[in-house]
């Protein structure tokens, strides 16, 4: 105390605008989790978001769903977490021969319980209703549930609601989440490596991406 | 970036040892939310832990539970919220006549979902079950009410549950959990005043501890 912060910085760039990474002191190490800058120009950690979303539709596919809406897609932007995933699920509906529907992709203002529970409401109070959500963080899939449990919707009976993430609350949400879990070992072990690697030699040029392990949780929300 | 930890530190002091508020720098400007120092030597803002739980039992027993277990709760230490929580349902018992029955308080190892989730099914599993879960944190309650899923009991019919804290979860979850809010705006709002005060004035001696309001939420976990 105080903790020496500018040699352990390891940052979640939601927050983050692109400058910010730009300007910032070049000495500085930095690596990204998750979403990853425009510019490549910083270490970066995530999983294969397109084939995660892919492999969780097929999931939803397998179990004869037809109409699965995407809660926080983006049809827009170049690297976003919400883009690429969505992009998986276009892939997944593509190789089935389903077309797709812009309808079905959300859009969200924040991935909270509350952004979740007022997209699934809105979707149920459509004329043509999904029979599965695909939310791309557990937040949303919780809050989901919470909406489908106040319509008197059976989850996963009338529809399949599956998550990202693997958060805790997953686990013990009644019905327990379906969710895509990150390999979160991987990922603290690489990017704590990275970073230690920067310290070592702050004028490397080169820029790492690793893309981490992930696996498809199956729990009651889609049938497990 | 970096930030200046040194002067605006705000600890949860969960994992720490009463000597590192001892041995601190005393010029390190240190405001404690929650768990309280055990020689009040540090700034503090917290609930009245004794009167909310007095009163999340108080609302249990007007439902006509008279069975109620504490979840977390400890009948020794001076100071811990465990502790000062425990006493305050042991008052509500005691206002209405109720003989005290340290069997119904059941420590945990940790405030997590898990936790709370084994300690419910412990408590199910005994021949003169609860009909009440007083859970000293919404984690602990979170996993109680999996725990009770997964054993076929309703929530409220069957047991009521109440935790404490308010926390986003609580309001999503199936059923919705009752529970016991502080006021967070006026704990953040006083933590920071205090901090600037001792900023302003490192070598000021007086010690100041704040009581925060609280409110109870009643959600569908207890018929609301």
């Amino acid at each position: 105390m105080p903790l020496p912060v500018s040699r352990t910085v390891i940052l979640s760039p939601l927050s983050l605008l692109p400058r910010d990474l730009v300007t910032r002191d070049r000495r500085l190490p930095v690596v990204l989790l998750g979403e990853r800058s425009a510019k490549g120009s910083t270490d970066h950690v995530g999983i294969d978001n397109v084939l995660a979303a892919r492999e969780a539709t097929e999931h939803l596919l397998a179990r004869g769903r037809r109409r699965i809406a995407v809660i926080g897609g983006a049809l827009r932007g170049r690297q976003g977490t919400d883009r690429l995933r969505t992009d998986g699920y276009r892939e997944a509906l593509k190789a089935v021969g389903l077309p797709f529907d812009a309808h079905l992709v959300v859009a969200v203002e924040a991935f909270h319980w509350q952004d979740g529970l007022r997209a699934a409401t809105a979707l149920m109070a459509r004329e043509h209703r999904p029979d599965a959500l695909l939310c791309l963080n557990d937040h949303l899939a919780l809050g989901a549930l919470r909406a489908l449990h106040e319509q008197g919707r059976s989850v996963p009976e009338d529809l399949d609601v599956v998550g990202f993430d693997d958060i805790e609350a997953s686990r013990f949400s009644v019905p327990s989440l379906t969710t895509v879990a990150p390999d979160k070992q991987e990922i603290a072990r690489v990017a704590v490596s990275l970073l230690l690697e920067r310290i070592d030699d702050p004028d490397a040029t080169a820029v790492h991406d690793h893309v981490a392990r992930h696996r498809i949780i199956v729990r009651e929300s889609t049938g497990g």
